[in-house]
């Protein structure tokens, strides 16, 4: 097995240089535990916080070093969720979306790795002043929450950046990698790992319901937008500036670009879109995959998707992209 | 000098797989004539159709072999500009935004290589179906008008399809790649060579006023937005579902978000805007380059842009982005 090593995997004690995204609901134990043992770090998603489903997280990765990650302006509102959860030893903590300060000095006293996401220059610069050890540049391809930026413009950015201020910060490339060229794409633009979202989203251990998952396979890298619906529908204040890619199905096509109408039926839409997820309904609540979606053909075990991602990878860097230099 | 071969330079006749994108008004025949020179290829930018000045940038081009490209919905509303171009003997003709079948017999005929620029997957399906030379996949970080796809996941998606559907189609990428990393990238996620528009806008040889050059070296990836508040102030009839890339500024912070007020304004506001695009203006009209902005600091020969994306470009793959395969 060809095992892709360089100063993330060293310094992370891995053997390839892939973490997997921290989903909310569908990020839990056994695929984070998939995801190290097969050589990568896998994070449980701490998503808005429920201590009792993140102890069960704990306990179904049976031992396997995992780390964790949270919704930054959630956490805030219950931060002893943090303390609970550092009691089980992450290997690392993952911040995104909100202001990291208020929770480093207690990641950092527990030995666990900082990881900021960032999703813009000013997210960049507050992680590199809060002295992170890894940067997440994170972009609008992504599944679920995020911005605007697109991977392959931010990526050499933020190396950039970094290169110039904090030059041992480690970058991870977020959004729209789901295979080995993705990943070697990413190490190309300066990223020193990948963060991966979707395609394990899109694997047998997430915590996903089976018509979401027949739904991905289905559908194409066009079939997903940028919305505010779902936080909308679920009530859930999610600071202006983020949006969350989904599938694009009957819900969005109804209530996407009548944000204020389904303000105003939210006693009636509310309800429908919590029992339609609970369900696995495709279409009428949030189905939370991003652009990926267009090169992933089947639902698999993650420990297989993470060793042909970087068996791909390895492949089409030593065959340098099918390209002769003279 | 390191040069890059694969089948697109082969097909093509290049020594690198670099073509430049036909950027209306900045991309005239000095700067196509340039990237031709380097080893690339270069396309005279079509635009909304004045052929006295294409007529001048094809003089301009000095007998260069450079290419053409033209913005399909506007083409149609005068064909004969088509007939008159190809008298020049244009090497390929590029043709974007609209359906390319009124125009693919008549280029074919000519000689010239049919470029189709695409950016959602039906448009690579119809690129198909025209037995389109080359397919650019083009994504939302570039500048200028494009969609909402982002490069990283489009790439590969696009590749898929072809390599399915029609494995002796070429495929540029185009959307914020600007030097070496993102040639790099763009190989390792499938495609044959790279289409390259704000590098080159933030070149000396295009057709961009002082000013409008300064603001983009001072601008971050941060620093730009889609949006149809130009194209409105202009009344260009951009069918919905295309937007423009363009620099944030006191211009797009009146006007994004309150598109019919400008609709109701345009007697002021439409000779204002052309104006302070006459006048190279950064804040009052619209300032045409995309995300790579982030990696740009400084205006520079478009031979030497070129040249340090493939030296770059090599070097990176050279190196495996840092990796060690074990």
């Amino acid at each position: 097995m060809t095992a892709l090593s360089n100063r993330l995997t060293r310094t992370l004690m891995l053997r390839h240089p892939i973490v997997s995204a921290p989903m909310a609901f569908a990020g839990g134990g056994a695929l984070a535990a998939a995801v190290s043992r097969a050589g990568g770090l896998g994070l449980i998603g701490g998503g808005y916080g429920d201590p009792t489903w993140l102890d069960e997280q704990f306990e179904a990765a049976r031992g396997a070093r995992v780390g964790v990650g949270f919704i930054t302006w959630s956490l805030r509102k219950s931060p002893s969720l943090l303390t609970d959860v550092l009691k089980h030893r992450p290997a690392a903590v993952m911040l995104s979306f909100g202001d990291p300060r208020p929770f480093v000095d207690e990641i950092r006293a527990a030995g666990a790795a900082l990881i900021c996401q960032c999703q813009d220059m000013d997210h960049v610069a507050d992680a590199v002043d809060v002295r992170a050890d890894v940067v997440v540049a994170q972009a609008a391809e992504a599944g679920g929450h995020g911005a605007l930026r697109g991977t392959l413009s931010f990526v050499p950015e933020v190396a950039d950046f970094l290169a110039q201020n904090s030059p041992d910060t480690l970058l991870l490339a977020a959004g729209g990698i789901a295979d080995g060229r993705g990943l070697a794409a990413a190490l190309m633009l300066g990223a020193d790992g990948v963060l991966v979202g979707t395609r394990l989203w899109a694997s047998q251990e997430a915590l996903v319901k089976e018509r979401h998952h027949d739904a991905i396979v289905e559908t194409s890298g066009d079939g997903t937008l940028r919305t505010r619906v779902a936080d909308i529908a679920r009530q859930l204040p999610w600071p202006r500036g983020f949006t969350a890619r989904i599938r694009r199905n009957a819900f969005t096509d109804r209530w996407h670009g009548r944000e204020e109408l389904l303000e105003k039926n939210l006693a009636v839409e509310g309800p429908r879109y919590r029992q339609a997820f609970a369900e696995g309904d495709p279409e009428n609540t949030g189905v939370w995959f991003g652009e990926a979606a267009g090169v992933i053909h089947a639902i698999e075990p993650a420990a297989g998707i993470v060793e042909r991602m970087v068996a791909e990878a390895a492949e089409r860097m030593v065959a340098r992209g099918g390209a002769s230099l003279d």
